[in-house]
């Protein structure tokens, strides 16, 4: 036995059974150990950064963490903008780089690099295996920090050597890793509370705030105190559609955020941070409350949201509430084809306890609106605002739930990061359809743009906006990695596309022209 | 004037006017400084990572900075790799990273990271410009530093508000920076030549060394003192063809380039490094010389190589030469259709004074051999390893040689990295033929994977190592893009191809089935 051996052994005694792979050389007898000791699915990425995405993915719909496989500081590199994503949705993950053999480090070889440096930007710790000793409490380690009180990126790196040399598994195979227990605080209960019942108050749902039974004793609350029910921007997972409890979404742009919470009294954090702006602007505040709002906060990210909403239900004495009725599914128009009348198939179209990754940007909003009554389904978000998330992040959440339908909304500008994962869908054959929203500009930019103070819009920025030349073949390139595509301009179009896709058993991608 | 209209005087002032950018909100009043103060060219990148190679391409071809502009810590993140290939080839880059205005920062907003532990993970240095100050002088010191004793790559954070802020120009404009002279060692030319007229002796070329009078005078050095002229196993730009002195280039197998230094009394680095394996593999050493080679320094690589040649020459009394009357060309068989026989087409198409940009691994060393008598071209390599670096390369090469032909060879494992370089090839209508070798595997982790102790060599390494399930379809992922593609299975068809595409004004792709 080798010490990849027993870094494969132990990753599966914690229950960590996907590899999520884009390795070089130094990786080789990790795979061999992959091999040698079944029970370790591997899967290819062509680049880094879906392997990343694909395992924020995969711990967003288990809670589970998925391990990578990354080829030194520049594999390592490629990847860390979804591992920056992953971080800031709290997703739990193994994140192994390998390394060069120890002893030649010293010798400078071109990619050499400080991965060390690098992981510790965004990993909730950074470990290092050495030759014959001691992987087995590494992995256990990393396993246990990525499920910490804060969840995040744990890196491992295993140097070649490290790999190669004989090791032994210890005597006794630690406890699989969970969650700590963390338990509430009935002070903060009480302030709630006292603060929900103020006329006004909002009840800000972040995290696990917006999943299951948190999200019906939310409703419950709000139903007993008056308290407005409002969600952060954007949340890791939301639980939505008929039967869930009617939940606003604060917005993304600063001016509306601002006004909707300008005459808010109190927010009570539950599961969410202070609201804050995503860019600063000149002369604009970055808080989006009121200099008059008070926060109070009952829970953070990381904490056990649900326990809290469970104890803020009892002690304001809410009544259990029958399932909302639901609302009505909007009309689908036809007389026009934009975002909204994507939103009016989609909510007819939707499969129940499908998994939805929005990407959509600017034409994200109206289709959230519109799918509010569709059949039950996951909603899940960007959290760290790096573009690129959603194509990986279906790999993920196809390989966490076998069958289940995935469906991802991306922005053509967005989707270019990182196409590659098509080719992973196609490869794995899972069941993904990917909406291509194609407006053929960076629009939110130009929302942006609107926002700044400029004084010259010229041709430099109108140039960078756009994305119109050439334009983009989607079919053509899903097509170039295996994945049957079409092109559609109607909702007649869209819902024939669609209905075929979620038939079809392996992945599709439809180009919406907007 | 605000910041960003000094930021983008002082580039021009120092003779930057390229801007090779995936920008966001935080860098659109950089793009509104461009509008206002003609001279910068800003060129859009669907992904980080095409920028920052591009930015290496440039700097390889005119030996000065191109600027990227990139979105915060994550837009770093994806252009590292390429970043960091270029800190290795001692390419010069002013890499620009707009950040949240600094106040922003304290409030954790989601695209929040370490951009300054990041950067210095690479950078030769890391600035951040103020509000209201300092940004002339920064600007100064960045371009200097890229230019610097050892040239790399000098990032800049500038934070929105100080890209907003109204800032001055200072009252003089510092002299555009030039690369500092650092003269010779008289000492270290005498013991170079003591060493070379040692029977077997190597004069090991890199950096420097492989270009134009450098490498005239090391072929004079080679016939007076009988020293065997190498080339490091890649350098940034090597001349070549006929009429250039015949450059062997030392393997990258660690067996083949042991073997071919066994009985190598003394290497004479000029330019170059010590030769190092690029990985380690477990009973092997990583250095490929013999322990009683002796290593002698006549230059590094970041040092005036060519000076220290012509001093070596004149030192040794090397006659003048006329220039190598050029080797017989292969013939391009008809029975078989190789890497050899790809390399037997190019030899003869190969335009004079093109630029060609090798990522073809594997097939890369046959097709170098088959075109050493070609017309006179420069062979650009990767000097970092991280893979996914030609195609990018190609764009920086041709917008810093407009017309100049550039010819990319990439093998299609390596061309998934970065395909979205394609897109900007059509969007500047650059003179760019990609050239993808497809076998569809990595085949040099095939070859790695013999090099290795593995026991283990089952379906999970197999799996990984092919990437022919799906098939990548190179002409539809070009059409796609706006690339005019084809795809070619023999010597008649690729001489067709090539021909074709050199006629071409715009950007073409062609598939070489292998």
């Amino acid at each position: 036995m080798n010490g990849a051996d027993v870094v494969v052994r132990t990753l599966l005694s914690q229950g960590v059974d996907l590899c999520l792979a884009n390795p070089g050389t130094s990786e080789m007898h990790f795979l061999a150990a992959v091999d040698a000791n079944p029970g370790m699915r591997a899967v290819l990425a062509l680049q880094e950064n879906v392997a990343t995405g694909a395992a924020d993915g995969y711990a967003r719909i288990t809670g589970r963490p998925a391990a990578t496989l990354l080829h030194l500081g520049p594999g390592l590199a490629n990847g860390l903008s979804n591992l920056h994503n992953a971080a800031r949705a709290l997703s739990p993950v193994v994140n192994i780089v390998g390394d060069h053999a120890m002893d030649h480090h010293s010798y400078d070889a071109p990619l050499t690099s400080d991965i060390e440096g690098l992981s510790r930007t965004f990993s909730v710790s950074t470990r290092t295996i050495s030759p014959g000793r001691g992987a087995a409490a590494q992995i256990e380690g990393a396993v246990a920090d990525s499920l910490g009180i804060k969840p995040g990126v744990a890196t491992v790196l295993l140097p070649a050597d490290s790999a190669w040399s004989p090791a032994d598994l210890p005597d006794t195979i630690a406890a699989r890793a969970v969650r700590p227990e963390t338990g509430i605080d009935p002070l903060a209960v009480r302030a709630a509370v006292d603060a929900l019942c103020q006329p006004g108050a909002v009840l800000l749902l972040g995290y696990g705030g917006t999943r299951g039974q948190a999200l019906v004793d939310a409703g419950r609350i709000a139903a007993r105190t008056g308290a407005q029910l409002m969600a952060q921007t954007a949340s890791p997972v939301t639980d939505r559609g008929a039967g869930t409890p009617a939940l606003e979404r604060l917005p993304y742009p600063l001016d509306l955020a601002t006004a909707r919470l300008a005459k808010v009294p109190v927010i009570v954090l539950a599961g969410s941070k202070a609201p804050v702006a995503f860019f600063a602007y000149p002369g604009k505040k970055s808080k989006l409350y009121a200099p008059h709002t008070h926060l109070l906060e009952l829970s953070r990210p990381q904490d056990d949201t649900a326990a809290y909403l469970a104890a803020v239900a009892e002690e304001c004495g809410a009544a259990p509430v029958a399932k909302p009725a639901g609302g009505a599914i909007p009309q689908i128009p036809t007389d026009r084809f934009d975002a909204a009348a994507v939103g009016a198939v989609l909510a007819r179209l939707l499969p129940e306890n499908c998994i939805f990754v929005d990407e959509g940007l600017t034409n994200g909003l109206p289709i959230f609106t519109a799918t509010a009554h569709a059949a039950p389904h996951r909603w899940l978000q960007n959290m760290g605002g790096s573009i690129g998330f959603a194509a990986p992040m279906t790999i993920g959440c196809a390989l966490a739930e076998k069958g289940t339908p995935v469906i991802a909304m991306i922005g053509d500008g967005s989707a270019m990061y990182t196409l590659q994962s098509l080719w992973t869908q196609a490869r794995e054959q899972l069941h993904v359809v990917t909406l291509i929203l194609a407006n053929r500009t960076y629009n939110i930019l130009k929302d942006e743009v609107r926002n700044l103070d400029l004084r010259n819009r010229g041709a430099a920025i109108q140039d960078m906006l756009s994305i119109d030349n050439p334009l983009l073949d989607f079919v053509k390139l899903a097509e170039g990695m295996g994945v049957p595509a079409r092109r559609v301009d109607s909702t007649t179009g869209l819902q024939d596309a669609l209905t075929t896709a979620l038939k079809t058993k392996g992945p599709s991608l439809i180009e919406v022209t907007l």
